[in-house]
């Protein structure tokens, strides 16, 4: 708790917290926890785009390799515990392991991944996509508020854009990989529970939904002479609540609503609006997108407006590995009495290096379900029963593995 | 219609009709109307404010006055018709007693008032309050968008701020005020009627209404932990709606919604909306909103937010003279085979005049109920059946006055 307290004073903006990727504050991030790393009996490195890498040995010098990672970037005023704790709770592992002198049949490498929340480069998880294989060349383009590009302000942060490929990790190495992360959500506090394993990071969909009907004047136009776009999307609004309501586990959200022309004494001739659709299920999310949109369109045949939709964004869902969840699972039933699973409605790096290797995630519950914001906290008692549960769980796995 | 086209080329801005109050193209409207008045046999005046009156004489130099009038003032990048066309018909009238010789036991005036959209100074009726006597002072200091004072645009177009108060009508002069305008709504087309007579100028209510619930992550925040603005405030736009649907003669409106934080994968904190409610009858009107704000406390009780509301204007109805009224329908019935009383649910300087003097409205058919576009249009045949009903109107009050 003391680490997570020091990382949160690396800022660059006084006042408040806002760390991102490539700034002077992640540099003094990463030579902090590197050095956290090296107390630990951790090699440490930096790759092509900046991600901080600690390496414990395994027994042998060929030996699979576990990894533990979370970022070290943040949003603009941000919390202290979304992404540092799993870097500072990997590593704190790493100390008691160091500090037993314990030596595993396989390696552990701790990532303190340089950009998930993507503020400064409207991106998203470009640190693990460089490790994972995936990053795309097309983002070097990018370009921040202040026209710097990605290219350039990897080389800024001594990277290098040419070698992004070759950082990939091969996945005939790994053994694994594991998150630890604040749930940012309600669901383990509701449930009184310290932590909880994830069962899938949620595959999303956004879409732009528009409602065109006609404008008029709201003094003189009868209510039977009316296409009031407004209404119908009042009607979809609550359509998407009732369905979510009654699937299990989806989530949906409208979000943004904008209303044309937006007088109070003309009726709506056109309304937009967002649509947000997750669930750790695919063909449960594609299916009430589908239903949706039906739905829609039958406000708009009825009420004698247009609908159209436009997806705006789509992500596939990730499962997490059953068998490292299990076995993390055995670990968390040491500590509570029930384990519960649930899925993670926000995206993490583990939704990208579940795609080269088993991947697994802890949550820890969160004061109010509260994120993004100065007053997160995870409280000191569940973020020992976190460190006990992963200590556990690399102890286990050293036990099961041939 | 040369008179309409010709007064649609008197402008503020060009290739698009705004004429503003006090503004040389208001005053060139002035100009224009004035010698048409001349031609039709009539003396003209202008009074403190600007409004340009015709007199013509009645058989007797007491005789009392029967008046006419609309506004002369537009929005912006208005229609042709709205205002002038109640002038010109007005004018038109006198036009053919003029060239018949016809003196009547009364006079005539016909008004053009110098502002009615008060698009200048965000203000309504200036010109018909002048003369109802109920202009309030404080006005004087508004200021328009350049900083001119009102006072000062008065003097600019030769008026007299200080003889606001004295170029009241008296009462007791009048007859009554009649003023023709198109409706600016869809009644008349869908009655396939060109014309029809306004039983009441709605009164109004707009209100501010706030939903505040609770902001959240919309992929962490199960549905069922939600207290999402939105969706209350959704349920409240249809309840509006069905209330309206319900209640004869009401039109209920909200026009305006903004949504905070407004991000499309945050959940909704806040909601605020307008509420435009409009009715002949004050009483209906005020039990629509007390009960409209039940609902929303309701609502928002259920899903555990909260709802305020605020009443940001609101102005009474104003019922028409039974009695011109029903002449005016006599008129009507000679030109077509129904004659259909409706409510104005935009505002008329009838409205200001109504407290002074008896005040009847004819209302002109206008093509999909379009106005304050440049596409307004009443047909020539349409303005033909007014012009006729207008001068039959006169006629017969001119035979049943004693």
């Amino acid at each position: 708790m003391q680490r997570i307290e020091e990382l949160a004073k690396i800022t660059d903006e006084p006042g408040r917290l806002t760390r991102t990727f490539g700034s002077p504050a992640m540099q003094r991030a990463n030579e902090l926890v590197a050095s956290w790393m090296c107390e630990a009996g951790m090699k440490t490195r930096v790759d092509a785009i900046g991600n901080l890498i600690g390496h414990y040995a395994g027994e042998k010098a060929d030996a699979k390799i576990l990894l533990f990672g979370s970022h070290l970037d943040t949003v603009r005023n941000a919390g202290k515990f979304d992404g540092p704790l799993g870097v500072i709770l990997a590593i704190a592992c790493v100390v008691e392991l160091h500090r037993q002198k314990i030596q595993l049949p396989f390696a552990i490498e701790v990532i303190g991944f340089a950009d998930e929340e993507g503020v400064r480069y409207q991106s998203t998880y470009l640190g693990s996509k460089v490790l994972a294989g995936s990053f795309d060349a097309k983002d070097l383009k990018r370009k921040d508020a202040d026209g710097i590009s990605l290219a350039d302000a990897i080389k800024n942060f001594s990277g290098d854009p040419a070698k992004l490929k070759s950082a990939r990790l091969n996945p005939k190495n790994l053994l694994g990989y594991i998150e630890a992360h604040i749930e940012q959500g309600p669901v383990l506090e509701k449930n009184n529970l310290a932590v909880g394993i994830v069962t899938a990071i949620a595959g999303q969909t956004r879409a732009r939904i528009t409602f065109t009907g006609h404008a008029g004047h709201a003094g003189t136009t009868p209510m039977n002479l009316r296409q009031d776009a407004l209404c119908a999307a009042a009607e979809f609004i609550l359509a998407v609540e009732n369905l979510a309501r009654k699937t299990t586990g989806l989530v949906a959200t409208v979000g943004q609503v904008k209303v044309e022309p937006g007088a109070s004494n003309v009726i709506p001739g056109e309304v937009n609006l967002t649509l947000d659709l997750r669930h750790a299920k695919d063909s449960i999310r594609q299916a009430a997108h589908k239903k949706l949109k039906l739905i829609g369109s039958q406000i708009t045949r009825r009420r004698k407006l247009k609908f159209a939709n436009e997806v705006v964004h789509e992500t596939r869902a990730v499962v997490c590995s059953e068998k490292l969840s299990a076995q993390l699972a055995t670990a968390v039933k040491q500590q509570l009495k029930k384990v519960l699973h649930l899925p993670s409605g926000a995206g993490h790096d583990a939704a990208v290096m579940g795609k080269i290797t088993p991947a697994a995630m802890l949550f820890i519950r969160c004061k109010n379900g509260l994120s993004h914001h100065p007053d997160e906290l995870a409280s000191l008692a569940d973020v020992g029963v976190a460190l006990d549960v992963l200590n556990d769980f690399i102890l286990q796995l050293a036990k099961t593995h041939e």
